[in-house]
This record gives structure tokens, sequence and C-alpha cells, in this order.
């Protein structure tokens, strides 16, 4: 079963993964929580190429990298872990690459989506939570914090994305549960997990 | 203008490239000639990373490092060097990807075209020289070489690229020039010099 977290920055997806975590640790559900890119002994190395700030890497050469991090990943720790009967929780993922290389950078979808579906050899995704909410709310809540390179481009490629996920969550209504970010930590922790349990059971069951 | 050189392990390809290159030097011929992966910062980047034997790289994640590599070199230094005319020569270039990673390595042709096509946006090979011969004739001559990773794969593998060379030739037969690589150096270089020299007076003219 894999479970995606996605958003823009500021969205609180990190605070919301540990909560998510540590309510899995106390219910004993075995689980794996990764990020991207990396992962593997490969997709560290791409992450090091991806971050490097000496780099000015075009759009296009991003998304190969993200693309080659990703199969990695997939071959060696995804499908293993499905095989396996793990949960596998993921700090964003392919939604991540429609929103930012597709509607932030300009990348055709159809490339990405292309790419996205030879990368993740055909694994799909049970359940992702989008935190949203507006990008000029986001900013005023995170204004004291130090932002990283792509927290800092400028508020129109924030807003590109925002809107991207919202177009990606009403094309795949079934699989995307659409979250307030707005709303205090807690409530937003008990939507997604008594939503996750819910769809945890039932393919619990079904086994 | 491109020219590019392409054929399997030991068919003499560097010795034609340096013999080439003397001979635009003597005659006053502005080029620039490059190898992939590899010619911009993140391209040598990723040159490390393909090369580094501790990494088990998958077929696909290999295509996508070496597209992410192209793409840069397409758009940092091949367009560039294109439109102040300069003469390009690529030792390996779009032909070995589908020889290496589509024919070697089995990674369906559409997908490698695709990339490709993304990755050299749209720009086009003007003449490529391939060195052929059979597998076992170029394994003897080279019996007493050093092997790196890639030249100590099975015979196999090499059978299949070569096998894949010759197809890409005969889809392509205005563009590849086919030459014997078991003639003798002179003689493959004069080949090879004759008719770039046609091609490229041809060009200039039309300049």
């Amino acid at each position: 079963m894999i479970i995606t977290f996605e958003g823009i920055e500021g969205s609180g997806k990190s605070t919301q993964i540990n909560r998510f975590k540590e309510a899995l640790e106390k219910k004993q559900i075995d689980f794996i929580c990764l990020r991207e890119p990396g992962g593997t002994l490969l997709s560290e190395e791409i992450r090091n190429v991806l971050l490097n700030k000496d780099f000015e890497i075009s759009s296009l050469a991003e998304l190969f990298l993200f693309e080659a991090s990703r199969c990695e990943l997939v071959k060696k720790v995804i499908s293993p872990a499905i095989r396996e009967n793990k949960l596998v929780i993921i700090d964003r993922f392919t939604d991540s690459t429609i929103a930012y290389q597709g509607y932030g950078r300009g990348i055709p979808l159809k490339i990405i989506n292309f790419m996205n579906n030879l990368a993740t050899e055909g694994i799909s995704i049970d359940r992702t939570y989008l935190l949203d909410a507006p990008v000029n709310l986001l900013e005023e809540r995170n204004k004291n914090k130090i932002k990283d390179r792509i927290e800092r481009e400028d508020g129109d490629f924030h807003k590109r994305i925002r809107d991207g996920f919202l177009k990606i969550a009403r094309k795949n209504k079934e699989r995307i549960l659409k979250i307030n970010a707005l709303l205090n930590e807690d409530e937003i922790h008990q939507i997604i997990l008594s939503d996750f349990l819910k769809i945890y059971g039932r393919k619990s069951t079904t086994r």
C-alpha cells in the first residue's frame, strides 16, 4: 500500500507526516517512509547533484534526474516493500513532478506523465493527502521561516504549483483527499488518520 | 554542422576521430569535439555517477542519466556552437543510446527515440561515420587491450549492439556512412575526410 503526501512549501506536510508516523508506530503498523530524490546509493548521489547550488540546471535535465532517481527507488526499495506487504509512505512523489516541473516550469504534462509511468513501472498510489491553502496565507503564516532555493522562487511560481495541485486533485478525486492546510494541526492529523484507517482496514480484510 | 562517430568497442573510433581532428586543424576549419556524458559541469558530475563502479544502475536509470547529461550538453554547448556556425564533432551520440540501451539492454526503441528527441531539442546530425566489423574479428584484433566495464560485457551484448548499429544504418542511409573498420587506418581516414570535405564544401557554398 502506497500513501503519498503532497502540497506546496509551507503547507505543513512534514509536521503531518511526523504525526502520522507516530500514530502508525503506536498502532504497530509496519511502514517505511521515503522522500525524493534519495533512498538508494544512486538516488542520494543524484540528490547531491540536484541540490548543489553551483549547477544551473535546465528544467528538462532536472526532470530526467528526478526520474532517474525515482526509477531506482521504485525498483530497489518501493517494489520490494510492496511485495512484503509493507506500507510505503512517500513525502512528495509523481504528483509533485506534475505540479513543479509541469505546471511550475512549463514542461508539457504529456511528457511528464510518460516519464512518471516509465519510472514507476505501473505501481499505483492508494491514497494521497494534499494539504492545500492559498499561497499568500501560507506565506503569511511562514514569514519568519528561513527559505531554501525552491522556497525562494517568486509567488507566481508557487501559485502555478498550487493551481496545478488543485487540477491534479480534480482529475483524481478517488485517490486524492484535499485537506484545508489552514485547519489546526490536530484537526488535520485526525482527518488523515481516520481516513487512512478506514482504507487500511478495508485492504487488510480483503487480503 | 554536426558530425558524429559511432561503432562498437574496438572499432577504431578514437583513432579516426584524432586523425580527423588533425586534418581539420591543418585546413584551419574551426570545430569543437565532444563526448558523452560530459562537457558541462552537470554532465561531468553525471559522468562520475555513471562510471562509478560502486553503483549498480538499472538500465532505465542509466538511460535517464544519459539524457539528462545530453540535454544539458545540447542546450549549453552544442546549440550555441551551431548558432556560431561552428563544426561540432561528437564521439558517440543518440545512435549509441539506441544501440546500447535499446538493442543492447532491451529498452523499447519507442521510449529511447522519444527521449532522444526531447533531449536534442530537434537538432539534427548532418553526417555519421559508423565504423563496422564483426565482433569476433575486432575482439581478435584487440585481444591484448585492457578492457573497461562496458567492454567486458559478454560477446552477445556486443553482437546485439553491432546488429543494432547496422539496423540504424539501414534506416538512415542518407545520414550514416558505414565504413569497414577492418580496412587500414589511412584508408578509413581518407574515406572519412573526402566524404566530409564534399559535404562541408556543399554546406559552405549554400551559406
